[in-house]
């Protein structure tokens, strides 16, 4: 598979090359993967004649032939690797029964005919062979800068470690710069091959500049051996995530590191997930950093927008879409940003197994100005840094406001915000240039106004709920009766409670100021729903497949 | 102003006649009847030529062309008496400017020109002599019963009282049949001219047939001077209310009065509404029953659904669309209704002034089934019993729930359930036979439960709101300081607590049962919103407006 985006023509051109055709394939995108209420063009063939047409399945699995046919067949060639196929699809094609190509994650679903059918409605959807592939369809046409010639690498990665037997490992793991490394710019960040598959996410961070030296340290980031003082190694230098591809840094930017003022300590931080609690698995993963000593015009960073990681901020139970927002406030910006702003051109969004999409927008004086990242097929397994289409530009005062979409309808107990992969996180790592002391801006609900929905709940369910003040934050959240009530009330009390803000620098100090019981930002305009832009229809076209000369299948 | 409606072409014919046109006047629809996002249809001449065309006007009252022309002039004709304008619109022209014409009441505006203008922008719309009348576009095609020969009229009027200055009354006058009047059928009740300005709705009442007589009276319905045996006459024979017209029973059913087992006495009671405290005005108003000795078929009943007049049942201020329930659950129906159920063949949908929207739907095993009336553009001063568009059969076990929306904004304090015009109600009188014991079939929230509400926001908003049990309900609602979290959460009770039912006989007594604390009705399928139906697009329309050959106006 390959394609072709086209933005004056807002349609996308795939060809698709079958290197084993039998009876024909499927091929189309749907929310979230799924082979129901997908959006699909199909190649068919009963033996003898083939056909080919835009098609959608119900939320049964039957196909239909789509009365108004989008996927437009522009060619099919036989080639001695295989059928060539290609095809044209507008993002939007105003169909209600049509998938609408965003910016975010697309999910693309393909299946193979085994046998011959006589008609798209003989097609049994779940028999076939299927498949899924996560991508990013509309990337921005950004170029790929040169590398420049004087690039060296570096690789940090884990002494050949033995994976803890257990969920969820956070590792650390510390290592430094050779002596007298000076500045350089790190320009693109790769991981190394290792155990992928037990890797959830890394970081390597830098250490504090205030401290001479750091202890070494190879182990659980929660262990009780570990020194505190690793608690300063927050400066992220590069992050991985699953699903993520390699990321290039803009011609004008780069990530500074080494040279004066700057620590030669480094974290690196694994965090494993081992659903399966394998043992004894070895790993030497990590991230391979591409450097170049040639600065460039400005330091690049790195700031986490979102929810703090706490479990004040949770999801009931049995939820298809519940919302949870972070905040990065003006309070915040306007002490911590230049007064020529910051400028935004990548962003990684990250949660973890429950989200379902995440959205940061950009708010100025009260009114939603602009979409920094959104995906609306976010998947928790595709956290790619992707770069924007266009720069946002952010100024001191402005707010950024980050919102998650979780579904918790597989769940028997609450969700809470924290560190496990049954946790939840509601995170954007925007990057960004020239480099400010903001390392981290994010909010959570106000832990006193929190305490008072427990007592509610408490109070209106009859005693129900355990808030003795020894019990963990957690536990009152399972404890609380999932009926509608307690649900709504936990809604309005995010969309109500001041918040605790976050805002840091890199040393987890917070900036000066009084950051608790915060106003939450209010927002008197939002911003519009796009309308989707229709393309003119060319002329009725028929319901009908076209027929393909492609002789027999399956030679 | 008359028109036809073509069911099977799903458009409406106007035909307008203009007595005395100046330069061209505007006609069209609103959602309550303002010129400000209004769908029109303008005819305009700038001294010599004129035009007609399909036009919209935004939030500032500024027309504009509408690029797809869904007005369509069929004929204009001058005659002696005017000018003829013939036109045809169809209810739904899937042009998201154009107003959809819907079964409720629609709020028709018109404007005249009395400056020749040069082009549709130029119009001044708040300059412009306008008018506002209120209709139901889509009556039902009922033909109007032949009224019987044997038919006769008996009036039960106020006897010249004062109507008092104060802004409510509800005035209660006892009045009764002659002896020995047998068994009739209402088939018309139509009110009598009177202070219409000042009534806001009149009843009349029969008297509960177990009590031998009833004392006289005629005087206010709260005064202490009333005699308590007169809250025994509740079974309703007649009602009008604000912009109500005459109403017709269904051959097969009218409305049983007189004969054994019946009580002779009447109790008309009359809400006068004199917002500016008139002194001293007389008024004789009241209903003419029209009535035959010749039985129909089924003796026809009237039963309330909705909520219970009741404080408890509040809408905070400042709200623009807040919506509460009143349920007639299964548990009432299945006691009070026979087993081949009953037909409701009318409704008349009734709050007082903040009400915005009433919809009634049946539900059977959780599941809505059909909506029984619904008006998108409901209107207070506009309350006309309805003939339904298809008869609605209610059986033992199955729901109605009706769910009002109010409007709040212009006003600063809680707006509670109660008699006053000031105070809310949200009720549907449904008309239907065969005729049961089943006088009233309404809900409101649990006491208990809105007790623990205001602890709640009590507890939550630091001692803001005062719970001591001397105070009245209203005043415990005047007392929240109404943030979202408040709002909210009075949602989510209204949405979530038990209720107590009204599953009362006409003597206000219950049916025998457990009827407080009941639980809400739970509802898992609810109806899909009908999806226009869009007329196949007759070619291209041009966006241009139609030149009329009517020579100079201003004849």
């Amino acid at each position: 598979l390959s394609w072709n985006v086209s933005y004056p023509e807002q349609a996308v051109h795939f060809q698709l090359l079958i290197r084993d055709l039998h009876f024909g394939l499927l091929f189309g995108m749907s929310d979230r993967g799924e082979f129901e209420n997908a959006d699909l063009a199909v190649l068919w063939s009963d033996g003898h004649n083939s056909y080919f047409g835009d098609a959608w399945s119900d939320a049964k699995g039957q196909l239909h032939m789509d009365p108004q046919q989008d996927y437009q067949l522009l060619g099919a060639r036989r080639a001695p690797e295989g059928l060539y196929l290609l095809f044209r699809r507008a993002f939007s094609t105003c169909d209600p029964k049509d998938y609408l190509i965003e910016d975010g994650t697309v999910h693309l679903i393909y299946g193979i005919l085994e046998k011959p059918v006589h008609s798209l409605h003989a097609i049994n959807i779940s028999a076939i062979h299927r498949g899924l592939q996560r991508v990013q369809l509309l990337k921005p046409n950004i170029t790929v800068p040169e590398l420049p010639s004087d690039m060296k690498t570096m690789e940090i990665t884990a002494p050949d470690i033995v994976i803890p037997s257990q969920e969820t490992t956070y590792w650390c793991y510390m290592t430094e710069l050779p002596d007298d490394f000076p500045k350089h710019h790190i320009i693109m960040p790769v991981i190394t091959a290792g155990n992928e598959a037990l890797v959830h996410h890394m970081e390597v961070f830098q250490c504090a500049a205030e401290f001479d030296s750091f202890p070494r340290y190879n182990g659980p980031c929660d262990s009780k051996m570990k020194p505190d003082r690793l608690n300063h190694c927050r400066h992220v230098l590069a992050a991985w995530a699953m699903g993520a591809q390699a990321f290039y840094y803009p011609e004008e930017a780069g990530l500074a590191f080494g040279g004066p003022g700057s620590s030669r300590y480094l974290r690196l931080e694994i965090h494993y997930h081992n659903p399966l609690v394998f043992e004894g698995r070895h790993d030497s993963s990590g991230i391979r950093l591409y450097y170049t000593a040639t600065l460039r015009l400005y330091d690049a960073g790195i700031m986490e927008l979102g929810l703090v990681y706490t479990p004040v901020m949770a999801i009931p139970p049995g939820e298809d879409a519940f919302l949870l927002t972070g905040y990065c406030t003006d309070k915040c910006t306007q002490l911590a940003l230049p007064a020529a702003g910051i400028r935004i051109f990548a962003s990684q969004l990250h949660t973890h197994l429950a989200g379902r999409k995440v959205v940061t927008v950009l708010s100025r004086d009260g009114r939603e100005r602009q979409v920094v990242n959104a995906d609306g097929h976010y998947s928790p397994h595709f956290q790619e840094i992707r770069m924007l289409k266009e720069v946002v530009a952010v100024f001191p005062g402005d707010e950024l406001i980050t919102t998650c979409t979780y579904n918790t309808e597989d769940r028997s107990r609450a969700t809470v915000g924290g560190f496990g992969i049954l946790e939840e996180m509601c995170v954007n790592y925007v990057h960004y240039y020239p480099q400010t002391q903001l390392e981290l801006c994010k909010s959570a609900v106000d832990p006193g106004y929190l305490h008072r929905y427990f007592n509610l709940v408490n109070r209106f369910n009859d005693e129900e709920v355990c808030t003795c003040p020894k019990v963990s934050i957690p536990q009152q959240f399972y404890s609380v009766p999932w009926n509608t009530f307690n649900r709504d009330v936990l809604k309005s009390l995010y969309g109500f409670a001041p918040i605790s803000m976050h805002c840091n620098k890199s040393s987890a100090v917070r900036f000066p100021g009084e950051w608790e019981k915060q106003p939450l930002p209010i927002i008197t305009k939002r911003l519009r729903e796009p309308v989707p832009h229709c393309p003119p229809a060319p002329g009725p076209r028929p319901a009908t497949p076209v027929p393909l000369n492609l002789g027999e299948l399956r030679r």
